[in-house]
């Protein structure tokens, strides 16, 4: 039964139990990047709250996913396969799949994160006030010509710091990077499930130069580094190479008060030029 | 039977196949970190060519591990369960067991790499010539006080760019970097399986503080941009948090020609202090 008191990310990362004792989620469509695709970090969500219900410990540290193909909205199924597990850390591998066959594989670590301060940390970078920066939701020209604002700029505010946005202006950079404020739309805080969908949120690094095409994710490993303050997060996407066809994409995610909370790094395939 | 006229990495790193059609390696306890715990990235290029194996593609592009437990030198098994495979690329899944059970399962995504000039590349860092580098197997004070050098020490010739080897003369740095030339002590080229062992080559980052104790491997991912020229590779770690009992490590591979050909991103658990 739906709980629709659930703010819209719980919702629709909801995973629950069949009687037979299986994991299923119901992908939500609203969740897609345009064309009808499902966001990856939105889907790596509902795989690791598929791997928590499995685990002795409450946050995943550690997701890599290969993404095999895009699956369908609607209903899908989760498959846990437990691995080593000990007092600090557990693994395990989960499997995404809906009615056409397995969409992701993913190898799962949690373990138990903190908010301790750092040992060590690389230095925040300076961004604009949320209110100086642009919504890509709001702003119409983010948009290529024709194309819908995709369901995931609705349910995830994001405000790009207008000096990586000139490309929406017809002012592309030199530079494949991109940072942007985010957090949910409704207000719901973020979290360690949270970040695995904010992770993969920015457009691709390529629409920086330009290139304003779908960058699909060929595979994604994003690591939670502490649990998030309440408020927006600060998302930085950059590329060091764009070449043959492939790109990467290097996510580093800081919390309200400028902790680093996680990284990411992709590889996808270079945008199909439109 | 043993292949003595083939390169010690190509000899360590063989896979082959049974006659019941499985796949087996002989882990060479020569490629060890110290206390006889054999190096992740040595590991990781054994799963990768067993990969390759049952892949209707000839590269690894990018490898995700999940560091189950520290395997035994000695027999080892290899399987893979074949995934989604296409015209540009093939994933799998690979689990290497020894006689007490998995080790590492690890997603693998295999394609044609070629060396195309990048459309887009991040300037190469500097470094000073090789021969005004410290050898880490030739340096005797690189290593801790009553600890042989580890046999991957013999086998990558590891030479410390000086401004990242202070901790050595007992002035460590504020920063956990570390940048070294790197190729295979006898000579042998560097290729996409030789890159998976460079990406996990040097100290822990946290040396570079004068922490020098070592750092287990959570999760490793590998991503192979290009194929490398012949000679030496430059490859630089960095951390962007050491904090609550773990590190992240980031590292950057660049050929002799100044080609980004690889990166890597792992997590890790703090050093146990000595």
């Amino acid at each position: 039964m739906p709980q629709t008191d659930l703010p819209a990310f719980d919702r629709a990362t909801a995973v629950t139990r069949t009687e037979a004792g299986g994991l299923v989620a119901e992908l939500d469509p609203g969740w897609d990047v345009g064309g009808g695709i499902l966001n990856g970090g939105y889907l790596l969500s509902v795989v690791g709250r598929a791997a928590l219900l499995e685990s002795p410990h409450p946050h995943p540290v550690a997701v890599s996913a290969s993404y095999l193909r895009a699956p369908a909205a609607g209903p899908a199924t989760l498959t846990v396969v437990p691995g080593a597990a000990g007092r600090t850390l557990a693994h395990s591998l989960v499997t995404l799949a809906d009615a056409a066959g397995p969409a992701l594989t993913v190898t799962v670590t949690t373990a138990t994160l903190g908010t301790d301060a750092p040992q060590w940390s690389e230095p925040t970078p300076d961004a604009p006030p949320v209110e100086e920066c642009v919504s890509i939701a709001e702003h119409r020209d983010l948009a290529p010509p024709g194309v819908p604002v995709p369901g995931l700029s609705l349910r995830v505010d994001t405000r790009l710091d207008p000096a990586t946005a000139g490309w929406a202006f017809g002012r592309p950079s030199r530079e494949p990077r991109l940072r942007a404020w985010m957090r949910f739309t409704d207000g719901r805080e973020p979290d360690p499930l949270a970040l695995l969908t904010f992770a993969d949120a920015l457009p691709p690094t390529s629409f920086a130069l330009g290139d304003l095409g779908w960058a699909p994710t060929v595979q994604l490993q994003v690591l939670v580094r502490a649990l998030p303050a309440p408020g927006w997060c600060l998302v930085e996407a950059r590329s060091s190479e764009i070449a043959g066809g492939w790109l990467d994409e290097d996510y580093r995610i800081w919390d309200s008060t400028g902790r680093l909370v996680a990284q990411s790094r992709q590889l996808a395939r270079s945008p199909r030029r439109r």
